[in-house]
Protein backbone atom coordinates (compact mmCIF):
# COMPACT_ATOMS: atom_id res chain seq x y z
CA UNK A 1 0.00 0.00 0.00
CA UNK A 2 1.20 3.47 -0.81
CA UNK A 3 -0.40 6.88 0.24
CA UNK A 4 0.77 9.97 -1.35
CA UNK A 5 -1.85 12.27 0.24
CA UNK A 6 -1.09 14.12 3.34
CA UNK A 7 -4.56 13.95 3.86
CA UNK A 8 -4.70 10.40 3.84
CA UNK A 9 -7.03 9.59 6.87
CA UNK A 10 -4.34 6.82 8.61
CA UNK A 11 -1.68 9.88 8.03
CA UNK A 12 -4.36 12.08 9.77
CA UNK A 13 -4.58 9.52 12.43
CA UNK A 14 -0.96 9.47 12.95
CA UNK A 15 -0.41 13.23 13.47
CA UNK A 16 -3.33 12.83 15.65
CA UNK A 17 -0.78 10.87 18.09
CA UNK A 18 1.07 13.95 19.04
CA UNK A 19 -1.58 15.12 21.51
CA UNK A 20 -0.98 13.57 25.18
CA UNK A 21 -5.05 13.02 25.07
CA UNK A 22 -5.01 10.79 21.87
CA UNK A 23 -2.04 8.92 23.13
CA UNK A 24 -3.69 8.22 26.38
CA UNK A 25 -7.27 8.09 24.81
CA UNK A 26 -5.93 4.94 22.44
CA UNK A 27 -3.20 3.73 24.58
CA UNK A 28 -0.56 3.74 21.44
CA UNK A 29 2.21 6.12 20.64
CA UNK A 30 4.95 7.06 17.80
CA UNK A 31 8.18 5.94 17.19
CA UNK A 32 10.22 7.77 14.79
CA UNK A 33 13.89 6.95 13.31
CA UNK A 34 15.37 3.39 12.35
CA UNK A 35 17.72 3.32 15.71
CA UNK A 36 14.79 3.91 17.92
CA UNK A 37 12.51 1.33 16.20
CA UNK A 38 15.63 -1.03 16.64
CA UNK A 39 15.65 -0.49 20.62
CA UNK A 40 12.23 -0.84 20.61
CA UNK A 41 12.25 -4.49 18.73
CA UNK A 42 14.91 -5.82 20.74
CA UNK A 43 13.27 -4.71 23.70
CA UNK A 44 9.96 -6.81 22.50
CA UNK A 45 7.63 -4.32 21.79
CA UNK A 46 5.62 -4.87 18.50
CA UNK A 47 4.30 -2.13 16.39
CA UNK A 48 0.70 -1.82 15.19
CA UNK A 49 2.14 -0.48 11.84
CA UNK A 50 5.16 1.28 10.11
CA UNK A 51 4.87 3.81 8.17
CA UNK A 52 7.70 3.79 5.79
CA UNK A 53 9.30 6.41 3.20
CA UNK A 54 11.69 4.98 1.11
CA UNK A 55 12.73 8.26 -0.48
CA UNK A 56 14.22 9.30 3.22
CA UNK A 57 15.75 6.27 3.42
CA UNK A 58 19.70 5.38 3.27
CA UNK A 59 20.57 2.69 1.05
CA UNK A 60 19.72 -0.78 2.32
CA UNK A 61 17.58 0.51 5.05
CA UNK A 62 14.15 -0.38 3.32
CA UNK A 63 15.33 -4.26 2.98
CA UNK A 64 16.14 -4.14 6.56
CA UNK A 65 13.50 -2.79 8.12
CA UNK A 66 11.06 -4.92 6.07
CA UNK A 67 13.01 -8.46 6.99
CA UNK A 68 12.36 -7.34 10.52
CA UNK A 69 8.81 -6.53 9.97
CA UNK A 70 8.17 -9.52 8.26
CA UNK A 71 9.39 -11.48 10.76
CA UNK A 72 6.63 -9.83 13.23
CA UNK A 73 4.08 -10.01 11.30
CA UNK A 74 3.70 -6.35 11.50
CA UNK A 75 1.46 -4.37 8.68
CA UNK A 76 4.43 -1.90 6.50
CA UNK A 77 2.37 1.20 4.37
CA UNK A 78 4.77 3.16 2.55
CA UNK A 79 4.36 6.70 1.94
CA UNK A 80 5.30 9.83 -0.13
CA UNK A 81 7.55 12.15 0.93
CA UNK A 82 4.88 14.90 1.20
CA UNK A 83 2.34 12.03 3.04
CA UNK A 84 5.24 11.01 5.61
CA UNK A 85 6.75 14.51 6.66
CA UNK A 86 3.11 15.20 7.62
CA UNK A 87 2.94 12.36 9.89
CA UNK A 88 6.29 12.70 11.07
CA UNK A 89 7.14 14.54 14.84
CA UNK A 90 10.76 15.20 13.96
CA UNK A 91 12.25 17.43 11.70
CA UNK A 92 14.64 15.97 9.22
CA UNK A 93 12.82 12.57 9.33
CA UNK A 94 14.80 9.29 8.28
CA UNK A 95 11.73 7.46 6.62
CA UNK A 96 10.79 5.03 9.57
CA UNK A 97 7.73 5.61 11.60
CA UNK A 98 6.29 3.25 13.57
CA UNK A 99 3.04 3.12 15.81
CA UNK A 100 3.15 1.36 19.36
CA UNK A 101 1.36 0.22 21.58
CA UNK A 102 1.92 3.18 24.98
CA UNK A 103 3.65 1.94 27.87
CA UNK A 104 1.18 3.06 30.66
CA UNK A 105 2.47 0.61 33.27
CA UNK A 106 1.77 1.06 37.01
CA UNK A 107 4.71 0.48 38.86
CA UNK A 108 2.55 -2.25 40.65
CA UNK A 109 3.54 -3.93 36.99
CA UNK A 110 6.86 -3.60 37.60
CA UNK A 111 9.28 -6.93 38.58
CA UNK A 112 12.15 -5.92 40.94
CA UNK A 113 15.03 -7.59 42.19
CA UNK A 114 15.73 -8.35 45.70
CA UNK A 115 18.49 -5.10 45.69
CA UNK A 116 16.49 -2.89 43.43
CA UNK A 117 17.65 0.46 42.22
CA UNK A 118 15.20 2.89 41.25
CA UNK A 119 14.66 6.37 39.85
CA UNK A 120 11.94 7.86 40.74
CA UNK A 121 11.31 11.28 38.64
CA UNK A 122 8.57 13.86 40.40
CA UNK A 123 6.54 16.00 38.33
CA UNK A 124 9.46 16.53 35.45
CA UNK A 125 8.18 18.48 32.13
CA UNK A 126 10.56 18.85 29.93
CA UNK A 127 10.71 15.68 27.43
CA UNK A 128 14.25 16.10 27.05
CA UNK A 129 14.81 15.61 31.07
CA UNK A 130 12.76 12.78 30.61
CA UNK A 131 14.83 11.18 28.27
CA UNK A 132 18.19 12.13 29.15
CA UNK A 133 17.24 10.28 32.39
CA UNK A 134 16.49 7.17 30.41
CA UNK A 135 19.61 6.60 28.72
CA UNK A 136 21.31 6.84 32.25
CA UNK A 137 18.91 4.65 33.43
CA UNK A 138 19.68 2.39 30.80
CA UNK A 139 23.22 2.67 31.51
CA UNK A 140 23.63 2.48 34.64
CA UNK A 141 20.88 -0.95 34.92
CA UNK A 142 18.80 0.55 36.95
CA UNK A 143 15.61 -1.28 37.33
CA UNK A 144 12.82 1.05 37.47
CA UNK A 145 12.28 4.52 36.58
CA UNK A 146 8.95 5.86 37.79
CA UNK A 147 7.14 8.97 37.39
CA UNK A 148 5.67 10.31 40.34
CA UNK A 149 2.74 12.81 38.98
CA UNK A 150 4.16 13.30 35.93
CA UNK A 151 3.83 16.28 33.46
CA UNK A 152 5.05 14.96 30.66
CA UNK A 153 3.97 11.39 29.70
CA UNK A 154 6.15 8.39 28.55
CA UNK A 155 4.95 8.32 25.28
CA UNK A 156 5.51 11.67 24.40
CA UNK A 157 7.52 11.33 21.18
CA UNK A 158 9.89 14.09 21.99
CA UNK A 159 10.71 11.65 25.54
CA UNK A 160 10.86 8.34 23.00
CA UNK A 161 13.12 11.10 20.88
CA UNK A 162 15.42 11.90 23.59
CA UNK A 163 15.64 8.99 25.48
CA UNK A 164 17.10 7.37 22.12
CA UNK A 165 14.50 4.40 22.13
CA UNK A 166 15.55 3.28 25.82
CA UNK A 167 11.84 4.16 26.80
CA UNK A 168 11.37 0.94 25.22
CA UNK A 169 14.58 -0.86 26.99
CA UNK A 170 14.18 0.34 30.74
CA UNK A 171 11.30 -0.57 32.75
CA UNK A 172 8.95 2.09 33.06
CA UNK A 173 5.77 3.33 35.02
CA UNK A 174 3.68 6.20 36.12
CA UNK A 175 1.45 6.84 39.52
CA UNK A 176 0.78 9.62 41.68
CA UNK A 177 3.35 10.90 44.45
CA UNK A 178 1.42 8.87 46.85
CA UNK A 179 1.12 5.67 45.03
CA UNK A 180 4.74 5.78 43.90
CA UNK A 181 5.43 5.61 48.24
CA UNK A 182 3.06 3.16 48.82
CA UNK A 183 4.69 1.11 45.71
CA UNK A 184 8.12 1.79 47.44
CA UNK A 185 7.12 1.04 51.11
CA UNK A 186 5.15 -2.30 49.99
CA UNK A 187 8.91 -3.47 48.67
CA UNK A 188 10.91 -2.18 51.44
CA UNK A 189 12.22 -0.08 49.08
CA UNK A 190 14.04 3.50 51.35
CA UNK A 191 13.89 6.54 49.70
CA UNK A 192 16.91 9.22 48.90
CA UNK A 193 15.59 12.17 48.30
CA UNK A 194 18.11 14.76 46.35
CA UNK A 195 17.43 18.76 47.82
CA UNK A 196 19.63 21.66 47.94
CA UNK A 197 18.03 21.68 51.52
CA UNK A 198 20.28 19.26 53.78
CA UNK A 199 23.78 19.23 54.60
CA UNK A 200 23.72 15.38 53.62
CA UNK A 201 26.03 15.09 50.59
CA UNK A 202 24.83 12.99 48.10
CA UNK A 203 28.33 10.41 48.28
CA UNK A 204 27.81 10.34 52.62
CA UNK A 205 24.80 7.73 52.00
CA UNK A 206 24.72 3.91 51.29
CA UNK A 207 23.44 2.86 48.66
CA UNK A 208 24.22 -0.84 48.47
CA UNK A 209 20.85 -2.57 49.20
CA UNK A 210 17.59 -1.73 47.60
CA UNK A 211 17.17 2.05 47.09
CA UNK A 212 15.09 4.37 45.10
CA UNK A 213 16.10 7.80 44.12
CA UNK A 214 14.21 10.39 43.80
CA UNK A 215 14.36 13.85 41.90
CA UNK A 216 12.16 16.69 41.17
CA UNK A 217 11.65 19.63 39.15
CA UNK A 218 14.66 22.34 38.44
CA UNK A 219 12.09 25.06 39.61
CA UNK A 220 10.66 24.05 42.49
CA UNK A 221 12.23 20.32 43.47
CA UNK A 222 10.66 17.51 45.32
CA UNK A 223 7.27 18.01 46.85
CA UNK A 224 7.33 17.79 50.69
CA UNK A 225 5.44 14.47 50.29
CA UNK A 226 7.93 12.83 48.67
CA UNK A 227 10.85 15.20 51.08
CA UNK A 228 9.04 14.01 54.53
CA UNK A 229 9.21 10.11 53.66
CA UNK A 230 12.37 9.96 52.42
CA UNK A 231 15.43 7.74 54.75
CA UNK A 232 18.08 10.25 53.17
CA UNK A 233 17.80 13.99 51.92
CA UNK A 234 20.95 14.80 50.26
CA UNK A 235 22.38 17.35 47.99
CA UNK A 236 25.21 17.73 45.52
CA UNK A 237 27.84 19.85 46.52
CA UNK A 238 27.67 23.06 44.35
CA UNK A 239 30.66 25.74 44.41
CA UNK A 240 29.06 27.97 41.87
CA UNK A 241 26.45 30.47 41.89
CA UNK A 242 23.99 28.90 39.90
CA UNK A 243 22.15 26.78 42.20
CA UNK A 244 20.97 24.24 40.34
CA UNK A 245 21.97 21.54 38.03
CA UNK A 246 20.29 19.82 34.90
CA UNK A 247 17.27 17.56 36.80
CA UNK A 248 18.76 14.62 34.72
CA UNK A 249 22.57 15.67 35.44
CA UNK A 250 21.34 15.76 38.72
CA UNK A 251 19.96 12.32 38.71
CA UNK A 252 22.92 10.79 36.64
CA UNK A 253 25.54 11.96 39.25
CA UNK A 254 23.56 10.40 41.79
CA UNK A 255 23.16 6.96 40.43
CA UNK A 256 26.35 6.93 39.43
CA UNK A 257 27.53 7.49 42.63
CA UNK A 258 25.41 4.34 43.49
CA UNK A 259 26.47 2.26 40.48
CA UNK A 260 30.29 3.24 41.90
CA UNK A 261 29.18 1.60 45.78
CA UNK A 262 27.30 -1.27 44.37
CA UNK A 263 30.23 -2.22 42.08
CA UNK B 1 15.32 56.37 23.67
CA UNK B 2 12.35 54.11 21.79
CA UNK B 3 12.51 51.98 19.10
CA UNK B 4 8.82 50.80 17.39
CA UNK B 5 9.70 49.36 13.95
CA UNK B 6 11.30 45.69 13.75
CA UNK B 7 13.83 47.48 10.75
CA UNK B 8 15.22 49.74 12.88
CA UNK B 9 19.58 49.24 11.94
CA UNK B 10 19.97 48.97 15.83
CA UNK B 11 17.56 45.84 16.02
CA UNK B 12 18.53 44.57 13.14
CA UNK B 13 22.56 44.49 14.08
CA UNK B 14 21.45 42.79 17.22
CA UNK B 15 19.40 40.15 15.16
CA UNK B 16 22.61 39.86 13.33
CA UNK B 17 24.28 38.39 16.18
CA UNK B 18 22.60 35.49 15.59
CA UNK B 19 25.23 34.51 13.03
CA UNK B 20 28.94 33.17 14.16
CA UNK B 21 30.84 34.87 12.16
CA UNK B 22 29.11 38.27 13.16
CA UNK B 23 29.60 37.66 16.28
CA UNK B 24 33.11 36.10 15.37
CA UNK B 25 33.96 39.47 13.76
CA UNK B 26 32.66 42.04 16.02
CA UNK B 27 33.75 40.18 19.27
CA UNK B 28 30.41 40.89 20.92
CA UNK B 29 27.08 38.51 21.42
CA UNK B 30 23.47 38.74 23.14
CA UNK B 31 23.09 37.65 26.53
CA UNK B 32 18.87 37.07 26.63
CA UNK B 33 17.00 36.95 29.96
CA UNK B 34 16.61 38.67 32.92
CA UNK B 35 18.33 35.90 35.30
CA UNK B 36 20.99 35.21 32.72
CA UNK B 37 21.52 38.86 32.73
CA UNK B 38 22.00 39.31 36.25
CA UNK B 39 24.23 36.22 35.98
CA UNK B 40 26.50 37.81 33.56
CA UNK B 41 26.43 40.93 35.48
CA UNK B 42 27.95 39.33 38.75
CA UNK B 43 30.51 37.89 36.84
CA UNK B 44 31.83 40.95 35.95
CA UNK B 45 30.25 41.58 32.42
CA UNK B 46 29.85 44.86 31.68
CA UNK B 47 27.28 45.13 28.75
CA UNK B 48 27.92 47.49 25.90
CA UNK B 49 24.12 47.90 25.30
CA UNK B 50 20.55 46.91 27.32
CA UNK B 51 17.43 46.54 24.74
CA UNK B 52 14.35 46.58 27.40
CA UNK B 53 11.00 45.90 26.29
CA UNK B 54 8.59 46.84 29.28
CA UNK B 55 5.50 45.58 27.85
CA UNK B 56 6.82 42.00 28.08
CA UNK B 57 8.16 42.49 31.59
CA UNK B 58 6.90 41.05 34.92
CA UNK B 59 5.98 44.31 37.61
CA UNK B 60 9.30 45.40 39.24
CA UNK B 61 11.60 44.24 36.57
CA UNK B 62 11.99 46.99 34.89
CA UNK B 63 13.07 49.59 37.94
CA UNK B 64 15.38 46.70 38.95
CA UNK B 65 17.50 46.38 35.50
CA UNK B 66 17.84 50.17 34.95
CA UNK B 67 18.90 50.65 38.15
CA UNK B 68 21.99 48.17 37.58
CA UNK B 69 22.31 49.36 34.66
CA UNK B 70 22.91 52.78 36.00
CA UNK B 71 25.52 51.53 38.56
CA UNK B 72 27.32 50.31 35.33
CA UNK B 73 27.01 53.46 33.31
CA UNK B 74 25.35 51.34 30.66
CA UNK B 75 23.45 52.85 27.80
CA UNK B 76 19.34 51.19 27.90
CA UNK B 77 17.15 51.40 25.18
CA UNK B 78 13.85 50.71 25.01
CA UNK B 79 11.72 48.84 22.50
CA UNK B 80 8.31 48.02 21.11
CA UNK B 81 7.40 44.60 21.31
CA UNK B 82 7.44 43.99 17.78
CA UNK B 83 10.88 45.54 17.74
CA UNK B 84 11.86 43.48 20.79
CA UNK B 85 10.91 40.43 19.45
CA UNK B 86 12.97 40.66 15.85
CA UNK B 87 15.76 41.41 17.88
CA UNK B 88 15.55 38.28 20.30
CA UNK B 89 16.61 34.98 19.29
CA UNK B 90 14.37 33.06 22.12
CA UNK B 91 10.79 32.23 21.95
CA UNK B 92 8.86 34.16 24.52
CA UNK B 93 11.01 36.38 25.58
CA UNK B 94 10.81 38.35 29.05
CA UNK B 95 12.00 41.97 27.88
CA UNK B 96 15.53 41.91 28.94
CA UNK B 97 18.45 41.60 26.09
CA UNK B 98 22.17 42.74 26.28
CA UNK B 99 24.88 42.91 23.99
CA UNK B 100 27.64 41.67 25.43
CA UNK B 101 31.42 41.48 24.95
CA UNK B 102 32.45 37.91 23.40
CA UNK B 103 34.51 35.55 25.46
CA UNK B 104 37.05 34.78 23.03
CA UNK B 105 39.83 33.75 25.32
CA UNK B 106 42.81 31.41 24.70
CA UNK B 107 43.91 28.98 27.36
CA UNK B 108 46.46 31.06 28.03
CA UNK B 109 44.90 33.95 29.34
CA UNK B 110 43.64 32.23 31.92
CA UNK B 111 44.83 31.55 35.13
CA UNK B 112 44.38 28.42 37.18
CA UNK B 113 45.27 27.17 40.43
CA UNK B 114 48.03 24.66 41.27
CA UNK B 115 45.73 21.79 41.43
CA UNK B 116 43.36 22.84 38.46
CA UNK B 117 39.99 20.78 37.87
CA UNK B 118 39.96 21.36 34.10
CA UNK B 119 37.29 19.96 31.67
CA UNK B 120 38.03 19.56 27.82
CA UNK B 121 35.48 19.30 25.52
CA UNK B 122 36.33 18.16 21.88
CA UNK B 123 34.36 19.31 18.91
CA UNK B 124 31.22 19.59 20.86
CA UNK B 125 28.31 20.50 18.37
CA UNK B 126 25.15 21.06 20.60
CA UNK B 127 24.56 24.25 22.48
CA UNK B 128 22.13 22.65 24.97
CA UNK B 129 25.03 20.29 25.41
CA UNK B 130 27.66 22.96 26.03
CA UNK B 131 25.41 24.97 28.17
CA UNK B 132 24.69 21.84 30.56
CA UNK B 133 28.39 21.28 30.92
CA UNK B 134 29.08 24.96 31.66
CA UNK B 135 26.43 24.33 34.50
CA UNK B 136 28.16 21.57 36.04
CA UNK B 137 31.34 23.04 35.51
CA UNK B 138 29.99 26.23 37.66
CA UNK B 139 28.03 23.94 39.96
CA UNK B 140 31.50 21.64 40.75
CA UNK B 141 34.09 24.51 40.80
CA UNK B 142 36.03 23.55 37.82
CA UNK B 143 38.92 26.03 37.12
CA UNK B 144 38.71 26.31 33.17
CA UNK B 145 36.61 25.08 30.23
CA UNK B 146 38.28 24.23 27.47
CA UNK B 147 36.56 24.01 23.84
CA UNK B 148 39.22 22.11 21.38
CA UNK B 149 38.56 22.78 17.81
CA UNK B 150 35.13 23.86 18.77
CA UNK B 151 32.07 23.68 16.66
CA UNK B 152 29.77 25.98 18.51
CA UNK B 153 31.25 29.07 19.61
CA UNK B 154 30.94 30.06 23.54
CA UNK B 155 29.20 33.08 22.10
CA UNK B 156 26.17 30.82 20.67
CA UNK B 157 23.24 32.66 21.78
CA UNK B 158 21.56 28.76 22.37
CA UNK B 159 24.99 27.86 24.45
CA UNK B 160 24.52 31.39 26.76
CA UNK B 161 21.03 30.44 27.58
CA UNK B 162 21.43 26.84 27.92
CA UNK B 163 24.27 27.68 30.71
CA UNK B 164 21.75 29.76 32.33
CA UNK B 165 24.51 31.95 32.25
CA UNK B 166 27.35 30.09 33.61
CA UNK B 167 29.42 30.81 30.88
CA UNK B 168 30.22 34.17 32.31
CA UNK B 169 30.99 32.92 35.75
CA UNK B 170 32.92 29.65 34.79
CA UNK B 171 36.47 30.40 33.24
CA UNK B 172 35.85 29.08 29.43
CA UNK B 173 38.49 29.13 26.55
CA UNK B 174 38.41 27.48 22.99
CA UNK B 175 41.73 27.01 21.03
CA UNK B 176 42.88 23.78 18.53
CA UNK B 177 42.98 20.69 20.01
CA UNK B 178 47.15 20.89 19.64
CA UNK B 179 47.01 23.74 21.44
CA UNK B 180 45.28 23.17 24.16
CA UNK B 181 47.51 19.89 24.51
CA UNK B 182 50.29 21.68 24.05
CA UNK B 183 48.62 24.10 27.04
CA UNK B 184 48.01 21.38 29.62
CA UNK B 185 51.66 20.23 29.12
CA UNK B 186 53.01 23.22 29.59
CA UNK B 187 51.24 23.03 33.25
CA UNK B 188 52.12 20.00 33.90
CA UNK B 189 48.39 18.86 33.89
CA UNK B 190 47.93 14.63 33.47
CA UNK B 191 44.83 14.40 30.51
CA UNK B 192 42.00 11.98 31.63
CA UNK B 193 40.22 11.15 28.22
CA UNK B 194 36.74 9.45 28.34
CA UNK B 195 36.17 6.57 25.90
CA UNK B 196 34.03 3.25 25.84
CA UNK B 197 36.51 1.69 24.45
CA UNK B 198 39.07 0.82 27.36
CA UNK B 199 39.10 -1.65 30.60
CA UNK B 200 39.21 1.10 33.03
CA UNK B 201 36.47 2.26 34.99
CA UNK B 202 36.30 5.96 35.31
CA UNK B 203 36.39 6.10 39.30
CA UNK B 204 39.68 4.10 39.18
CA UNK B 205 41.85 6.87 38.30
CA UNK B 206 43.07 9.33 41.17
CA UNK B 207 41.89 12.71 40.45
CA UNK B 208 43.61 14.38 43.22
CA UNK B 209 45.62 17.31 42.20
CA UNK B 210 46.13 18.57 38.76
CA UNK B 211 43.80 16.55 35.97
CA UNK B 212 42.01 17.47 32.73
CA UNK B 213 38.89 15.38 31.82
CA UNK B 214 38.43 15.61 28.24
CA UNK B 215 35.06 14.27 26.44
CA UNK B 216 34.42 13.82 22.76
CA UNK B 217 31.04 14.17 20.37
CA UNK B 218 28.47 11.93 21.46
CA UNK B 219 29.17 9.89 17.44
CA UNK B 220 32.40 10.14 17.32
CA UNK B 221 34.18 10.52 21.02
CA UNK B 222 37.49 12.11 21.16
CA UNK B 223 39.85 11.45 18.41
CA UNK B 224 43.58 9.72 17.92
CA UNK B 225 45.34 13.02 19.12
CA UNK B 226 43.65 13.42 22.80
CA UNK B 227 43.27 9.69 22.90
CA UNK B 228 47.35 9.49 22.74
CA UNK B 229 48.11 11.87 24.38
CA UNK B 230 46.07 11.03 27.47
CA UNK B 231 47.83 9.72 31.24
CA UNK B 232 44.26 7.81 31.48
CA UNK B 233 41.56 6.45 29.40
CA UNK B 234 38.60 5.64 31.27
CA UNK B 235 34.82 4.34 30.65
CA UNK B 236 31.88 4.95 32.08
CA UNK B 237 30.68 1.44 33.42
CA UNK B 238 27.29 1.01 30.79
CA UNK B 239 25.29 -1.81 31.70
CA UNK B 240 22.63 -1.24 29.08
CA UNK B 241 22.45 -1.48 25.17
CA UNK B 242 22.53 2.02 24.26
CA UNK B 243 26.24 2.79 24.16
CA UNK B 244 25.80 6.33 24.84
CA UNK B 245 25.41 8.25 27.48
CA UNK B 246 24.96 11.75 26.97
CA UNK B 247 27.66 13.81 26.22
CA UNK B 248 26.87 16.29 29.30
CA UNK B 249 25.77 13.57 31.36
CA UNK B 250 29.16 11.69 31.17
CA UNK B 251 31.20 14.57 31.66
CA UNK B 252 29.10 15.61 34.53
CA UNK B 253 29.33 11.40 36.31
CA UNK B 254 33.42 11.96 35.67
CA UNK B 255 33.61 15.48 36.95
CA UNK B 256 31.61 14.24 40.50
CA UNK B 257 33.98 11.77 41.18
CA UNK B 258 36.65 13.81 40.60
CA UNK B 259 34.76 16.05 42.97
CA UNK B 260 34.31 13.54 45.47
CA UNK B 261 37.86 12.48 45.92
CA UNK B 262 39.00 15.99 45.95
CA UNK B 263 36.49 16.24 48.87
Amino acid sequence: MLITSPANPRVKAIAGLRRRRVREQERRTVVEGRDELALALDAGVVPELLLLCPDLMADGVLADVLARAEALGVETVHASRAAFEKAAYREGPDGVLAVVPTLQRRPEELTLPDDALVLVCEGVEKPGNLGAMLRTADAAGVDAVVAADPVTDWGNPNTVRASKGTVFSVPVAAASAEATLAWLDGHGIPLVAATPDTATVHTDVDYRGPVAIAVGTESTGLTEALLERAAHRVRIPMAGRVNSLNVATSAAIIVYEAVRQRG
